[in-house]
């Protein structure tokens, strides 16, 4: 099926505005432009016909209904944060950003839990429940990044490997349907076996099913000390091998990460981080927290043995906290480093973890027989690898008709490897392509079934995950 | 829409039999006993007409294209421990019994995951990752049920505290749609944002939506201590008060349980298992496991001091394995002993675990009013209560007369508390008229969309968690 919308005139603009305020409506040249893209670097803007900012989940029904009555698209926005086009308005219409639906309803102490509006920067939402000695422990790499974004894109990141990912913290929501009704779904608590879990259809669904106007999240206690220890590898082989021992220690780290040497050094000269030992080929970067400082050093000496065994270098454990915060940085900054940089792709790849240097392995050997360069950091403890084909040497023309080849290759071996198009950045637009590479036909049409039980005018994020 | 379904002629049962092979097909009249009922206390039986026991997902293919293009009815059934009439096959056809379906394809120590089929007993699946250290970590009352039964309620348990229910546990599934179309959804991986997740739809679907005929597990690692304390209260509410309390400490207990005075009585008339401290009015159960006996000593003192400062009796941390085993059975018999004891409803509602001693308050106010007796013990952790309506004193007939008025104020109660209809067990069939006590009417009609979007002609498990 395809489906046609119609774009807005003056007069729907007029009768828009009419049914939710002026003030909630834009049409600002300035404003058309910044919604018109996120932060993916090859995808191209498409300008909105008009911004709504709605103040509460009146506001959304009513737009909804509205949109669904003049067949117009909706594409539903956060922060604009993503990678992969998942908020840009292919079909023009209008961008529904969440933004000023920010606030915190309720911070529960003795549940951990927060109710909390989609337009919250990750960011607030942790300074709003740190001052209770709780945090939203999902830790992604831009926190400026709405709450109702991370559920969207089910956000994993670096904490993933004890706390699991966004999909694990979300109980409840508040979502509106694209008929303009709006449901509640879950609750204050982890167990429910109470029919069809519609919290867990909607999270990760890119806005493609319904609106989300309220979130249940669950939080976790901030412990006293957060420590790593820095590893370099003198093979990437040694360090993927050493990361299932690790995770068999009694203590979970909350996160273990992969980084290559290449992107070190590219960090290093976009942003002048330097760290130590950066001539080695691959670096484990371990992470964890806990009330007890001797409870860290034990389980620090027992990674430091595995590591060993597995011909580590080093173990650089930074005492002060300038220190720490320069190796968390140097991993925080990979994706600004490749914006720095020149042309290059993203690539959110997840394969089971033990495969994790086979697959960065084979990976490398596809770019080498096509003359390209490819670049591996990623969250090693959950198998979950971070690919960037990089222009390096070569026209930008060039290296953009050699990519779709190489994208192909590499998606093709994921699957290979009973991997996923997408561990943590959602499908969007520019992915879409990929997902039969890595899922079933079966599976597809089933989503696509689903998408219209949720939305059978298809007004909602149209031309996302998958084509109708 | 009422959906009519055929019942099996000597014909149809020729063309099944000649389709899948005559040993899979079963028509023996005890079989059709054994197979019309679960482990409810007030469900009447209903007979299939033919059981099925499929050897490998072709056969179940096969089936439910036979039955599509008959429009029979096909009740998938575990191990038949449920408690809400889940499997009776309350319109005859077909019971598609998974038990023949029991192997463990792989255990993959690196990523600490099992792919088993559905028809594995949670009791053999420990005792296969077992030998390699691991676990699955969600403890039910009844550990015979199957693991496709776990999946199909989304089994919660003792231990949910610290490792959440089966949904967090289940990774990808492979199913076979009522087309016969076989689908791979997931895989050996916890981070995925590539479509809809469609694992977790298919989890807790009561075998409504698709047949699961394989599943990757997330295992735990076994830990070399598991150690408990009894403790005691004068009232239930001091010993709900404490529990948030002893959440926020460093330490999650696996488990932590309530249970009041005249359950524990029951259990000890029922089994003959005696329990210290006995007269009080309500105890707490804390569970605990680590490497270190010296960290569980540290988190007993902590809990100590908590439930000191909130009135506890007493702080029993049995020494030997044979008193430990007492307390531990005691709670597991819980339900064995009301079905020893006589006539008795069940309920599982979950609220918001901090109002746990206020609901129970609440429904024992309603229970006099009607001059009836409910009993409550559960999972205080996650607030996840079970409630036993009981027959005391009076003819059964009577009782029943009066019990749906009981079921129906408690199930309000729990809605006005914000909490849902199941917390573990799932809605089967005896729980489906009180959803919408706890569901809006946007999620159920939703629901029945999913439904249809997966199940089209509705012959999967007809007539379970709500009427189409």
């Amino acid at each position: 099926m395809t489906q046609k919308y119609s774009r807005m005139t003056e007069v729907l603009i007029r009768e828009l505005k009419s049914s939710i305020g002026e003030k909630s409506v834009s049409v600002k040249d300035h404003e058309i432009e910044n919604y018109s893209h996120d932060e993916s670097s090859l995808i191209e803007p498409c300008n909105p016909d008009v911004i709504v900012k709605p103040l509460n989940r009146n506001d959304v029904a009513a737009v909804l209904k509205f949109a669904g009555k003049h067949s117009i698209a909706v594409t539903p926005r956060g922060a604009g944060t993503g990678l992969n086009g998942g908020c840009v308005p292919l079909y023009g219409g209008i961008v529904l950003s969440m933004e000023k639906m920010n606030r915190v309803h309720e911070i529960d102490t003795d549940n951990f839990m927060a109710s909390v509006e989609p337009g919250l920067s990750l960011t607030q939402l942790n300074l709003d429940v740190g001052q209770y000695g709780l945090k939203f422990p999902v830790q992604i790499g831009d926190m400026s990044a709405s709450i109702g974004g991370a559920v969207a894109t089910n956000a994993g990141g670096m904490n993933a490997v004890k706390y699991g990912v966004t999909r694990h913290h979300v109980l409840g929501l508040e979502a509106v349907l694209s008929s303009g009704e709006i449901i509640q779904t879950g609750g204050k608590f982890v167990k429910c076996s109470t029919g069809y879990d519609l919290t867990q259809c909607i999270v990760g669904s890119e806005g493609t099913l319904a609106v989300v106007t309220g979130i249940i999240l669950k939080l976790a206690r901030i412990l006293k000390y957060k420590e790593l220890l820095f590893i370099p590898f003198t093979n990437l082989q040694d360090a993927v091998d050493a990361v299932p021992e690790i995770l068999k220690l009694n203590t979970i780290p909350i996160g273990l990460e992969l980084i290559e040497r290449d992107i070190v050094k590219l960090v290093e000269k976009a942003f002048g981080i330097e760290v130590p030992y950066k001539d080695n080929e691959a670096f484990l970067i371990v992470i964890t927290e806990n009330d007890s400082f001797d409870d860290i050093l034990r389980f620090f000496s027992q990674v430091e043995d595995i590591c060993r065994r597995h011909d580590a270098v080093e173990f650089f454990a930074p005492g002060d906290e300038s220190a720490k915060k320069k190796i968390l940085e140097m991993r925080e900054k990979v994706y600004p480093a490749f914006q720095k940089t020149g042309p290059f792709a993203e690539i959110d790849t997840v394969v089971p973890r033990s495969k994790v240097a086979q697959f960065i392995y084979d990976v490398k050997g596809i770019a080498a027989r096509m003359d390209m360069s490819v670049l591996a950091s990623g969250h090693a403890g959950d198998g979950n690898i971070h690919l960037h084909p990089l222009c390096v040497n070569e026209p930008k023309q060039e290296w953009l008709k050699k990519l779709p080849g190489l994208m192909d290759e590499i998606y093709r071996l994921c699957g290979s490897y009973h991997g996923a198009v997408s561990g943590e950045h959602g499908i969007g637009l520019d992915k879409k392509r990929f997902v039969p590479m890595t899922a079933d036909r079966g599976s597809l049409e089933l989503m696509k079934k689903l998408k219209y039980a949720f939305d059978p005018d298809a007004i909602l994020n149209p031309g996302k995950i998958f084509d109708l």
